[in-house]
């Protein structure tokens, strides 16, 4: 999407058998900078250490981690202590290991002189069918919000969203984003709130950067703010991304969309979850007990980045030195309080039903066995 | 209640006639500073700016504001309008309107000569009472931490707390906090989830402060985890303040304080509302139609303050330059979300059957004139 006018990805290759660039997304909104990945071990820092995140844009990280450490010895050994490497950067989201699968596919019977082409060949392709994915989410997306704009056609369209579902937290479009960019561009007069998602702020740094690149109205909200804007009847809808959601329809994403999906319940807010399948789990059904919810460092509920008034940036601590914090990056909505999954394919109910019915094609058995 | 080990208040008068000293809380957990308000401007900007805030101390400084006012000029025309300059600093909190009227009470039919004294005692007596008010609230709270010790006798008692509802939020004691502090004194085993509380982030600069100087465990928490927290066991109850209950029992609090019930609610943990009578207005019954919300500068929201690493004090943007904000003070809980309110007299069900019956010597007539 835009940076200043001009059309950008969050992560790109120039060449086959080069390295990677991606966008160091801890530097914004305050400063655009654009890194090199170069080997395994690179992407594995860039993963865990959130300089790329969001569930899609790790898969395609991932990918591209495989063809950097085939790069240097596409022997089986190597890959697989490769792709080991890369799953153990972070527990929850499902594209990281379904990138890595997606690899090991591709890689399984290809000579090892072919891999780094087949290598990277796949993990461009898995960034261009993501780029792919997230429009047709846009595409089915955007009739939600058309119907409110027709409904109240003399004023903007309210829609509520958490964290960065962004094209930075994909490869382009974003997931939750898609539907508003398409809204915008299709004329409809859009508002969003954007959720401030402390403890890292990707609201406040990620998506309020976006919205105002793209020039999408918004305002930026705390966390706290969700439950009293929906009472007083100013969201008419809320758009998240998730990281894993189950074959029964649980939604794992980013910590606190537990809390927005009640406040959309107690008050008739559809609660809408842009899901790309590769981001489905077939293997699990139930969110609160399969899904692992990682836990992160205290510092980053204690201290808060951001930019001083003489332009540097620095952290500062909000609270007493010494107070200890606990810092659970992620929680499970459950099915029964999500109004619709917006899939590639289609809005599909979060039943596993209706999840088989419409991705019948995959793997889509249900293996509860833990 | 403690700082480093020596008794502290939040607001003290050692002479009738006398200036006031508080604590500016808006240097806290940084700097502990003591100022002094020698005027109703003073008053009126310690109340606005929010060096004093919590509504028993807003409540017991604007009390203390129409006896600065006194001590100037003690003319009915000079008091009526210092009461009015004091009530349009800030809308929500009932105690502050409450302390205003007990204060006309007290000097309308005194002697302008005699007015300086017996405002200074009425004043006096307005913090004494809320000291008594919030230990009787944490005698009457205590038994409910003490029946979970007992029930799970071999590990801590989860208590999740938004806001500061603690000492600094009141003359002493607290109100949500005294039940913690007595059942600490009373060596149960207690451990508190202290919501950082967005935007100005009370829980993390001032509850973490208070806990820590009186020796309780705590963990601070972001406030997007404690619905996570919920769904995984790991709170038994919460206490919470509030800055205004109406006859029917809707709570009014800090912005989040609904998104919590909800989340209680949701997980069958039972959701206590610390309620000294001062704060119930039984001029109202609903709370969403009928409670002003306080909106606040937006630069709340873009701006975190806290300690850099080399010791001083800065704010950092968190959002892009020129990011718009929307900061909405408090929110409403539906009484049906609430287990009951911890008052002076007794835990009571948020109904208007029951406040009534146990505060009948108050007016509790239910007046839903608008």
């Amino acid at each position: 999407m835009l940076v200043d006018g001009k059309s950008m990805r969050s992560i790109w290759c120039t060449e086959i058998g080069g390295d990677i660039s991606i966008i160091d997304q801890r530097k914004l909104p305050h400063e655009l900078v654009v890194e090199q990945l170069a080997t395994i071990e690179d992407v594995a820092t860039a993963i865990s250490t959130m300089a790329v995140r969001g569930a899609p844009l790790i898969g395609a990280t991932a990918a591209y981690g495989i063809a950097l450490a085939a790069r240097k010895d596409a022997g089986d050994t190597a890959l697989a202590q490769a792709a080991e490497h890369i799953a153990a950067t972070r527990p929850t989201a499902r594209n990281l290991l379904w990138a890595l699968e997606q690899m090991s596919a591709a890689l399984a019977e290809i000579p090892i002189n072919d891999r780094v082409d087949v290598a990277y060949a796949r993990a461009n392709s898995i960034c261009e069918e993501d780029v792919q994915i997230n429009k047709a989410i846009g595409c089915v997306g955007l009739p939600l919000i058309e119907a409110h704009a027709k409904a109240n056609p003399n004023r903007p369209v309210n829609v509520l969203t958490h964290c960065n579902a962004g094209w930075l937290a994909t490869v382009d479009w974003g997931t939750a984003t898609a539907p508003m960019y398409m809204a915008h561009e299709a004329g409809i007069d859009l508002h969003v709130w954007v959720d401030e998602t402390r403890p890292r702020s990707q609201g406040a740094a990620l998506t309020a950067w976006e919205l105002g690149h793209q020039g999408i109205d918004h305002h930026l909200i705390t966390d706290t703010s969700s439950g009293h804007l929906m009472q007083t009847g100013q969201v008419d809808l809320v758009i998240t991304g998730t990281d894993r959601v189950t074959s029964c329809g649980d939604v794992c994403n980013k910590i606190g969309t537990y809390l927005v999906a009640l406040a959309a319940h107690d008050n008739q807010v559809p609660m809408y979850v842009a899901t790309p399948s590769p981001t489905i789990d077939w293997s699990i059904s139930d969110g609160l007990t399969q899904i692992p919810i990682e836990q992160r460092h205290p510092d980053e509920v204690s201290l808060v980045c951001g930019q001083t008034n003489v332009g540097s940036v620095e952290q500062v601590r909000i609270s007493p030195l010494g107070t200890p914090a606990t810092n659970y990056a992620f929680d499970i909505t459950p099915s029964r309080l999500v109004t619709g999954l917006i899939t590639e394919r289609g809005i599909v109910a979060p039943t596993h039903k209706d999840l088989a019915s419409s991705f019948s094609d995959c793997d889509t058995s249900l293996n509860t066995t833990p």
